[in-house]
């Protein structure tokens, strides 16, 4: 198999240096993978593929880390985007589009009574909190330690330029342990806005953790009673899960649910959804930008959510991703590695047993570069529905080789 | 000249209000114009107008509330874009197009050593915030009372939802206020990260104020001295006041300043730009979105910065800007009407002088719809490079009639 050089990469990732501070910033940065040893700028993509500035080819797993999930330049998708694009994108006034979308998805999503739309998971993450605070009067929220809900001073990862009024009303509990969370609730009674959460606990470094038997029905119970409301953000998850929300997979209804990545195959766009009981304060807590009512990512929504409907995308993310984890445990396997692939199968954490610093699995992701196939090793994967079986096999045969470097390491 | 009807409009309006909070919300809610009396939908835009659901065209001096610097599908920003679009937008990592925009823009702004890319303003005044508390390790921020800095708890203009951690330290002052200002700062002092102002002062709702002889050398005078940050806020008007930032036109020179809008040409893009003192804090300051590392717009941007500067398009607003206010002015008088343009003329906030609740204005603004004009009655308008001088002189004409009605009321 080809072994990828990255020259190329590295000496733009050095111009941009001089220009850009760390020259990637964010989830993109080259240093939270393995530094010099996969690709850092992409020339092209197509389908569950791109190309890199030194010419490699790459099977992607990570999907622009979610929202490609049809797959790059998708034909349907395109044609709406497009189709918009000639109307108008960015105009003075919204396009019929916003409501027609709404509508479409509002029907889409059985628990939503109303929708708003942004462009960013954060945008809505932290609005939805407004709302919460808005319409319980009460200020404090809670949330599970650890989990990404954003970049926001309330919940950004980061710890620079925070100051201590950022996470005031903040909240903390660990996932799945709902005596935590119901003594918070009595520790607080009445002084609770809300509780944000993932549908299941996917931070990085981490194996990720599905929700325990009866753990969303308890929380639900107890927001219900105590008249918290309940935020889901299913804005890495949603139409991997579930076709209609992820809530629908694990059998709760929550209050108010933000959807993004997926939601338009690689258009900045994302939707908050909520039930009648929050319309009053969604109305008072004021929501825009500056390109926020723009038509092409509308439309491009519209064609994607339908085509994950039409073409049984959901099922198809569920059957490749169960051969792509079923696949690499077994090959493991036959190298002596133990290999654990947690969260859920269309968007698996992958990393080697008991490797609790990464080292192995850090060398497995940069011989996977290597031999082109991309993926992350602190990071969950995520599947398309443009993966095919062959991209399964091509990264079975690639593991191998990896699993051999891995062994002797 | 014909009567525009909005039916289509109302009768969209009526479904949107059942699915999406407020119908349309934000700063393109119809609500905050005149309600019934302009269109609430665009079905498709080009150059300097748009034509609403029912088939209206209007001129627009809106320009989107900014964005459409070079008027609407601009064939050079297109092509652009498009071009971007087939090698790949969102994708895993971020295109070679990422880097050569970097250069290029730390190149075109002066006081520019870096500069990080976003999607909004918001996102990155905020960002910038935490950018000065990081490199200073002080809290405090201080900000002019009633400027529009974006939707973040710290400054939107709405009051829904907020908790008193979200405002703990901000401080506030009035626009051209430099004792007030040094007063906060020796007050304060050594607590004090940053400043952050726009270039001039355009409220919603007030005759705009353009900043006092040697108050912005004062401000930064007093910056520099304290060792506060000082952030340019030139999302609204950066490329409109002048090609490489407002500061330029106010002879200032920022530590950051963050440009939006006009940069892209409406595809979603922000930029901020900094000196190197600040590049080691914004290395730590975490800074992220699901499709922040898009090719597309900064395909755009490329274009959008470039096509500004070799058409001359500053100078084209700016004659442009002068004709439509100066013949406001002029038809105004000779009705015997008094008209107030302050501000820009790139970007003029337009009342009847003395018309303190607006009362007239909002029938000016009304009847100019009517006749196909769509202007704002408490907000600024914007002149793009788009618009000519028929454009203005269909303008005028419309004015002439909606005065006498005004006159009449």
């Amino acid at each position: 198999m080809d072994i990828c050089r990255f020259d190329k990469s590295m000496s733009l990732f050095d111009r941009a240096a001089k220009v850009i501070p760390c020259g990637i910033y964010g989830h993109l940065s080259p240093v939270i993978r393995v530094p010099g040893s996969t690709p850092y700028y992409a020339a092209r993509a197509q389908g569950s593929h791109f190309w890199d500035v030194d010419g490699n080819e790459f099977i992607d797993w990570l999907c622009a880390y979610g929202p490609m999930v049809l797959g790059y330049n998708h034909p349907k998708v395109e044609e709406a985007a497009a189709k918009q694009r000639k109307l108008g994108n960015c105009v003075t006034l919204p396009g019929d589009i916003m409501v027609e979308l709404a509508e479409f998805l509002v029907d889409h999503i059985p628990f939503a009574d109303w929708t708003v739309f942004a462009k960013n998971g954060s945008d809505l993450t932290t609005w939805a909190l407004q709302v919460a605070r808005a319409h319980t009067g009460r200020r404090k929220i809670i949330m599970v330690e650890g989990t990404y809900h954003g970049t926001h001073a309330w919940c950004t990862p980061g710890h620079a330029g925070l100051v201590p009024g950022d996470r005031d009303d903040m909240l903390y509990f660990k996932w799945n342990d709902i005596l935590g969370f119901r003594k918070l609730t009595e520790d607080n009674k009445g002084e609770i806005a809300g509780v944000i959460m993932t549908p299941y606990h996917f931070p990085n470094w981490s194996d990720n953790l599905l929700p325990a038997d009866g753990f969303w029905q308890e929380i639900q119970t107890i927001c219900n009673r105590e008249g918290i409301v309940l935020i889901l953000d299913d804005v890495r998850t949603c139409y991997r899960l579930h076709l209609r929300g992820s809530q629908e997979l694990f059998g709760f209804q929550p209050d108010l649910s933000v959807h993004c990545k997926t939601i338009a195959n690689g258009y900045p766009f994302s939707a908050c959804f909520g039930r009648n009981e929050f319309k009053n304060a969604a109305s008072k807590v004021f929501l825009t930008g500056s390109y926020w009512f723009s038509g092409v990512p509308m439309a491009a929504a519209r064609a994607t959510v339908q085509e994950i409907k039409d073409s049984g995308g959901v099922e198809i993310m569920y059957k490749i991703g169960k051969m792509l984890i079923d696949g690499l445990v077994e090959r493991a396997k036959g190298h002596g590695l133990k290999l654990t692939c947690s969260g859920h199968q269309t968007m698996p954490f992958v990393k080697f047993t008991d490797d609790d610093d990464f080292f192995l699995t850090q060398i497995f992701s940069a011989e996977m570069a290597r031999r082109g196939i991309f993926v992350h090793p602190h990071h969950n994967w995520f599947i398309s529905t443009a993966h095919t079986e062959e991209d399964v096999s091509r990264t079975l045969d690639a593991a191998d080789e990896a699993f051999k470097v891995v062994r002797s390491a």
